[in-house]
């Protein structure tokens, strides 16, 4: 009886990707020829000066906000807001730098306002980031009592020579998984409605996602010229790995652990359609051209679960995990 | 029976801004310190190189989303998310140059949908900004149908000679008033409260926020010199003057039109109160040590009415508007 899937539980994946797609058409103009080409779209990277790249990016947290509600406990949403778009801008090689939010609820309530900002606050610390501004609406008639929304806006620098577009990415490169606290910020509207509503489950819903950005700076720092991609594992699961470059295919042999939440998921879900929405495990990859075991070894010093899960083939666009039967392939397959 | 007020729509004004207020304390950093000091906190500024401001903003359009919906007409709300931006940006001096969008909403609607980001691109022309990037989150549980809601955030560049900091602003200058399209998007609740639901006049509410950006940096290309302040009139109405200089008070002698929306409001409004929550015909405004009559003319002839209002005056934190009683103070009185 394995029959949800996330189309199932109300989010039409096929139309957000056309929707955004027609968009790139509408939205295209000559100016967008200067962005430099950052690996995987995390990012958008302007040059503002000839060697600085102003690279931005823009986040929510899904309907994880409903779990933050249901269990009246507002102080980590902001750390999930904060780490969805800090930990997108070290994909592309940028030190976050500036973060602002967007914070919107029908009926401002001091205690929860206060969480939610507690939360956002502590998820800068962990990214190094100021919050340097933010808008707080309130807007009667379009958010129900107690329900809010948050978006997160995230500004960081990189120079060219740092920058990481993908294209040293190569077959015969190392995988290197980073863990996951548990399900992070994707997926929520799936776990949501396959997963009993008790307090156990809410509350491993609601544990924030880990925000990795100084130990990739310092990976990036250490071993830099090794690092040819990075993946934040977000919408769309495993298969954010093929973002970073289409000549490349992924085979993972030795997976982190994976979570009890996604065990008790998976009761209701088929396995390939857990790993084309959760991370299963694995909040963050890298490939590496070497020092494969270093760069764990340096996310391990910096309280991370890392291991080396395995490598890049030349089997284009795919996706293969032992164990499993199914081929994972691109968003749009 | 003119007992309506800002407050009374349902917007708990004071409560924001205490809010706010707590958040500052909670938020602040050493490194806030490095952001340059920009005029009326439009934007914050962060100097990436020595000579380089970067300045960001965010802001959402208010409950001017529902009288879109009202009316199922979707192709202009992007264009005010744009505006409520970007005019904040040139208000620090700034040039606007990315934008960036979250769109969340219960459930994709492909021509709701298009005709939004149809105007967000609008938007983006006017204001001679790229759109970057944007996140379109479809969360089902949070947004009734036909509900959504957005955040704009603006990214632009601004040289620390050309900073915008209100330090100029004096006792004996010029104000210049530009004129607005109407309601903009700000006071909506009280407005929508208190005027007929009839197509007429959810009409006169839905006319886009005019982007002032291409005009004020070909002002401040060519006085830029006699250009002391620059001040979107946004939440707070008149009231926004009194965030650029402590010392400095306003009189205005010689208002321009009022919109007629704005008449109709306040047979339900007192004076005060109006001139506390909208911009009563002034979407933007100017104070210049000379050439006041060159600045008004440079904005007529990109296409705005506007005219040499008022000055200022040495009664510090005070407005002052010919033909009322009331003196405005700045929002915490």
């Amino acid at each position: 009886m394995k029959k949800e899937t996330y189309a199932s539980s109300g989010v039409q994946i096929d139309k957000a990707e056309s929707f955004v797609e027609r968009l790139k058409l509408l939205a295209r103009r000559p100016e967008h020829g200067q962005l430099w080409p950052a690996a995987g779209g995390y990012a958008a990277v302007y040059p503002f000066a000839p060697d600085l790249g102003i690279a931005v990016t823009t986040d929510g947290v899904g309907t994880k906000l409903l779990v933050a509600e249901a269990l009246n406990k507002h102080d980590t949403i902001g750390i999930d807001l904060v780490a969805m778009c800090a930990n997108d801008l070290v994909c592309v090689g940028a030190a976050p730098s500036l973060f602002l939010d967007y914070f919107a609820v029908g009926h401002l309530e001091n205690q929860s306002a206060d969480a939610i900002m507690k939360g956002i606050v502590e998820g800068c610390d962990q990214a190094g980031m100021i919050l340097a501004g933010g808008e707080t609406a309130e807007l009667p008639g379009l958010y129900k009592p107690g329900h809010y929304d948050l978006a997160g806006f995230a500004v960081g620098h990189v120079t060219r020579d740092k920058l990481i577009t993908g294209n040293k990415i190569k077959p015969g490169q190392k995988l290197v998984g980073v863990a996951s606290s548990g399900i992070h910020s994707n997926g929520l509207s799936l776990a949501r409605k396959v997963l009993p509503q008790e307090d156990k489950w809410l509350n491993l819903l609601l544990e924030p996602t880990l925000i990795y950005v100084k130990a990739v700076l310092a990976a990036l720092s250490k071993h830099g010229d090794a690092i040819s991609g990075i993946c934040h594992i977000t919408g769309g699961g495993w298969r954010n790995l093929l973002r970073l470059n289409k000549e490349a295919g992924f085979t993972v042999t030795s997976p982190l652990l994976v979570p009890e939440v996604f065990h008790k998921i998976s009761e209701h879900v088929e396995s390939e359609e857990m790993y084309k929405t959760f991370n299963m495990g694995m909040g963050l990859a890298l490939i590496v051209e070497k020092e494969a075991e270093l760069v764990a070894d340096l996310f391990k010093e910096h309280g991370f679960s890392a291991a080396v899960v395995g490598e890049t083939t030349d089997e284009f666009e795919r996706i293969r995990i032992k164990g499993f039967d199914f081929v994972l392939k691109d968003k749009h397959s």
